[in-house]
């Protein structure tokens, strides 16, 4: 057989957990403290080698996550496994490594449109707000790595030229960020500009290291991963149980599901690393935890390979059959 | 742009809509006949270049499709667009003959127990019963299509010998059939196993229409249909709104859903002859005539540049942050 995207052959895909922050951040339903802290412990003995454990915003911003400090300095540390969270500004920062979060997660919008919506600021003053974050994390020894949101398309002003996609990488790489994610926020992302987008990134930049961020909003999650991998991508955000919807996309699917993801990778040949009975046990507490059903296909279906009972009566079925 | 999986450079791929079917049969509420003959017509007009339309089985087995003589006779017969239905039996062939159905689509499955579990047949039996559905039907020059099921995996035997598969196959060629359907019944297939199953069935049989029907169960579908194309795969079975659920997995999605893989078929550069607007609108129609809500994203999310207003207030906020 062929080597190709279709085989994995054992190739090494890292996956980073996203759920406890992009999906946790919208649930209505506070969930407890001890509850978010034995999901990320659950998460690391399950092997994800990196877990956004938290957001450091506001605590009136995102009350969900109010108890960002404690779920981030209670968590078990394991070995190789690299806790990150998102974190807004120079206040967030300070709360992070103070909290000895292992590398801190800047965002913005390459779309000026959806940064001044979201975020309330010109791309040119966020740029300017993590750029102080950055030399604060540096002069801590934490690494950051920045996701750029919108970075294949806006839902507000639809394509996003790549000009402002490269201008961004450009400047965060120029001042020194480990890592930049490739967000595709709204679900807008498909195959063909997928591959596009990640061949150009790897190749002007072969030394940063790129994430993508997949949302399913439109069905075309796990097709675009592929496509990134087919191009050389090899590291992913994506979400326990599928949480985290899109606020412009009312009762669409979220973040690509860890577990799905997982699922079909290793049925593909390659290596996540992932215990994945132990990942979907993990998805299998959200429900009651958040208050209702997660997207997750693999929760409500389990492994292509679990399989089901004959129906009753199915002796005297075949006897039937056979008698005629 | 080399060409490859991910740009379609204008290929055709066929679709065949089976929601009225695959996805109806299963529902408890009865879509009267009169909206049952509309959908038809709207498929027509948005593209479909098959319409799967009902299934001539028993009236009391499947009651929801109770009206397949009156819907076939009264549609709108539109050039270039075959009319199938599926057919369990002799006396369904009747049926299906006297209203003037384009194809018969036969079905079994390659898994014993399935079949038994399904059908109350062996696969032999099964097999001799639809050799005189196909005798009946070269009679009366109305071309057949056989369906099998569990060519990717048996919900109760889990992964099913190749072998029988392609036993299978070619004793359908032998009768003559036109084309033959290769099915994931319940959504067990996986990309690597697609491609070698695929490129394989189309090396042995290369004069034999080949259809691919998939599940999204395992939200692997769109990967699956991908990775048919890749090794040369023209036509699929998809389901207008996502319809069609799996009495294995409850909650689990059904058939893959038609207007995302136009959806994303379309934005890939391949050419499926399909009004995707026009699909989407009847899709929209589905959620009332069922009485709950559909599958597909794109009915939910829209298409990739369905944009959105900016939120209220977002004149403020740009002056605001204009004036720092």
């Amino acid at each position: 057989m062929t080597t190709s995207v279709w085989n994995g052959a054992g190739r090494r895909i890292e996956l980073c957990d996203v759920g406890l922050r992009d999906g946790l951040q919208m649930e209505a339903q506070f969930v407890p403290t001890e509850d978010k802290i034995a999901l990320v412990n659950a998460l690391s003995h399950a092997g994800l080698s990196k877990i956004e454990v938290t957001s450091f915003t506001s605590p009136t911003a995102i009350p969900a996550l109010r108890d960002a400090e404690v779920v981030m300095r209670e968590i078990e540390r394991r070995p190789g496994v690299t806790y990150t969270a998102l974190v807004p500004n120079a206040r967030g920062a300070e709360r992070a490594i103070e909290s000895r979060t292992d590398e801190l997660n800047l965002v913005m919008s390459v779309s000026e449109t959806h940064n001044l919506a979201n975020l309330r600021m010109t791309r040119a003053q966020s740029f300017a707000a993590l750029a102080q974050v950055i030399t604060m994390a540096q002069a801590a020894q934490v690494p950051v790595n920045v996701s750029l949101s919108c970075v294949f398309g806006c839902p507000m002003e639809g394509d996003v030229a790549l000009d402002a996609v490269w201008e961004h990488v450009q400047r965060f790489a120029d001042l020194g960020v480990a890592g930049i994610t490739l967000c595709d926020t709204t679900g807008m992302a498909f195959p063909t500009q997928v591959g596009q987008v990640v061949a150009a990134a790897r190749a002007r930049w072969p030394g940063m290291a790129f994430t993508l961020h997949f949302h399913n909003t439109r069905g075309m999650g796990l097709a675009n991963v592929l496509a990134a991998i087919d191009v050389g991508a090899q590291r992913f955000d994506a979400s326990l149980g599928g949480l985290g919807g899109c606020p412009y996309a009312p009762g669409a699917t979220g973040n690509v599901c860890t577990e799905e993801v997982v699922h079909a990778l290793q049925l593909m040949g390659y290596d996540t690393g992932i215990d994945l009975p132990a990942l979907i046990a993990t998805a299998a507490r959200l429900p009651a935890l958040i208050g209702h059903e997660v997207p997750s296909q693999i929760v409500k279906a389990g492994c292509r390979l679990d399989l089901h009972p004959v129906p009753a009566g199915f002796d005297a079925i075949r006897e039937r059959a056979l008698a005629r």
